[in-house]
């Protein structure tokens, strides 16, 4: 910037540093510049199942990348074990000197698991940088054309976790989801659909409130199925082309869609992001590189489909 | 990209479509890429209050840029018709054929009037496209070291405006802020804490709950006042360098700062952001025109200054 006030730096990040980076809903565009450029930056890339290919080629030619996601089929005991590896490991390569970005989907600090990593990495002493992200409700919103607030109908927005150790505790309290005034955002929710707004039909919440699934917010496979608490589950089940991440959006806003947010209006179609003017410069991963972590991304996909599937059957 | 996947398109933007863009936090280098594309394309800029001039002199030098935000110290009534204002005036520049960027600090759909503008927008049948941003909470979260979620700790989180027509309205709900489980990130409550935790004790939230204020998320003048819902009030009392933007955050997982955040372990500090090397290359508004939006600006800024001062001495 020819006067903005923004010195040179010798590099954007620091060796034996840790960042951990999220990588957005999904899209390319929806990177922060700042991930991108610790992505471009740092010597280890470590990433997640949700970040896809296009994002993580973006790392340096030079990068050490390596997938750390954890498969959808594995215990919760498993799971553990699994993220204090990546903690170890996290610290372990900042020990060496390295620059480490830590790339995880979404934004770290909502259901990103960045907490058990900060405290592993304060344990070890090692300095570390949190880089938020899009977090994937707002892109749901976004692109469902529902706004999470909105003037005398939703003044508050609550994000919870569909889990299933979370929404199998007793004690999780149904009933909240009745609550005035508040749009709620589903997490992992796509697999529980039924379950899900059977429990809160039994708390009180009232049939007809408006929810909608969002799938794959922010890619260009979006689709959104729009229904109540009590036609959601049905307008799903129907569905086999919807392989998540998905979220769920509910509450009045929802129901606002057809008329506020102009769906019989001409939408822009850009087709491919355009970002690709800016990204056509840099030099990425090969593509031998590339296909490679397609594949293990597709394999963990593949897992989680037939997860899904079982769940479906039983 | 050589092989990424992206095809060459003629124009980031479409001329008569309207851009509902979220800023982020306040850092430039916390922009999403397609914010910056849209912002660099537009023929028309009309931007709000919170987004510093840093960014808003990246639109593109030919660009009309118009601030049209809103004061602090005006009654509902006329904020809402500074609103439709502006709602006409995107469907009048979007029917004359210009590319249009409605910059809105943070993210679009927490309370950043998205709902009003994209209703307008249906009515006058003008197409439209929402950019999802890095909301406050989430900026805070990573520069407080705050994780949002965290295990058998906070499940869930609570976005909530402390907005006095929310706080003020009779039926609002104070026990919820009692719910297990969870983390609150309060908007807007920087003037009021000392009401706002008050009402919290007398509806049964445990005094000693932990409690921070952010100012400045993301800025490098962040700073972070942590305490309790007890304590919390005359901690900021105190304190006449705390200018806004803040958010609060509330519960479990902010008393875990200290163990987890490593905030003993040296924290990096890169100096100012490393993105210049990117945004170098791209020619700005002059001097001239950021003067004057700064001035602007600074103007409203001053207003606030004084309205909180009005607040506390009242």
């Amino acid at each position: 910037m020819a006067s903005g006030g923004y010195g040179a730096v010798s590099s954007p990040v620091m060796a034996g540093c840790v960042y951990l980076v999220g990588a957005g809903p999904g899209s390319v565009d929806l990177l922060t510049l700042r991930a991108l450029e610790v992505l471009r930056s740092c010597d280890v890339v470590l990433h997640d199942r949700l970040v896809p290919p296009e994002v993580v080629r973006l790392a340096k030619p030079t990068a050490t990348v390596t997938y750390v996601g954890k498969g959808t089929d594995v215990s919760t005991a498993k799971m553990k074990v699994q993220q204090d590896d990546i903690s170890s490991q996290l610290v372990a390569l900042a020990k060496e000197g390295k620059s480490v970005c830590r790339l995880k989907g979404g934004d770290p600090s909502i259901f990103g698991r960045v907490g058990e990593e900060m405290e592993e990495l304060c344990a070890g002493e090692v300095p570390f940088e949190v880089v938020p992200a899009v977090t994937a409700c707002l892109a749901a919103s976004a692109d469902a054309r529902v706004p999470l607030t909105f003037r005398n109908c939703a003044t508050a927005v609550r994000v919870q976790t569909m889990n299933p150790s979370t929404i199998k505790d007793e004690r999780f309290d149904w009933s909240q989801f009745a609550a005035p005034g508040t749009t709620f955002a589903l997490y992992m929710g796509l697999n529980v659909v039924e379950g899900v707004t059977q429990k809160m039909l039994c708390a009180g919440v009232a049939p007809g409130t408006p929810m909608a699934l969002v799938d794959r917010a922010s890619l260009p496979e979006m689709q959104v199925v729009a229904g109540t608490v009590e036609t959601l589950p049905e307008l799903v089940k129907e569905r086999s082309d919807l392989p998540g991440p998905a979220l769920i959006l509910m509450g009045e806003v929802v129901g606002l869609r057809e008329r506020i947010a102009g769906l019989r209006a001409p939408v822009p179609t850009l087709g491919q992001p355009a970002i690709a003017s800016v990204l056509a410069q840099l030099p990425s991963l090969s593509d031998d590189e590339l296909r490679q972590l397609q594949q293990e991304v597709e394999e963990t996909r593949q897992q989680r489909k037939r997860k899904r599937e079982e769940l479906e059957a039983s």
